[in-house]
């Protein structure tokens, strides 16, 4: 067991929209992210997912509004919940969710990524 | 749903060593702190315990060493490890754990608390 350092882990990759997890809390991945663009629409079946801004603004598309997520907030999609990231500028995401939760959510598409440990 | 903004919510209270509950996850809570001087001892019978470093310096005593956490670090304590929070100037700390999570572990005493949401 030892620290994790945030600003570490995002220094160890480049790629866009490919979680990496950092560590688990029982049945949970803790994971970080790095956005920029547009994701795709998407739900999930049967796990909440939440997203907490470590730098940059963050828009989660919502089918009746945006919610506008800035440095230092988080908030809580509900399972069910149709939604579209979009980040204007690059985002470091850090994202708390079971570790059944796909990218994509209930589909598979060339946006799919197995997420690794890193 | 909204954006739930961490220096707003840390600004709502000033107990010490007695978390708030912001969001929930599937079975989850995030909770915050703010902590300055020593915990107790403790340890959980089965739930992992995340402890982020939003401001200051945390230590984590354990039996055999203590793990430091600066700003931006995190760490997973896990399931039946004893750890002793200490925490020389304020903290303010963000935790994931399951909702099931007493801040005193397995033992029930003075320091033990019934988290509210905030």
């Amino acid at each position: 067991m030892q620290a994790i350092n945030l600003a570490n882990k995002f220094s160890l990759f480049t790629e866009l929209w490919s979680p990496k997890i950092i560590a688990e809390v029982n049945d949970f991945h803790v994971k970080i992210g790095k956005l920029k663009g547009e994701f795709v629409w998407h739900h999930h079946e049967k796990e909440d997912e939440l997203f907490l801004v470590i730098k940059g603004v963050l828009t989660i598309r919502l089918r009746d509004k945006d919610l506008v997520l800035h440095e230092g907030e988080l908030a809580v999609i509900p399972k069910g919940l149709e939604h579209c990231p979009y980040a204007p500028q690059e985002v470091y995401l850090l994202m708390f969710e079971p570790k059944t939760t796909l990218n994509t959510g209930a589909d598979t598409n060339d946006r799919t990524v197995d997420p690794e440990w890193i």
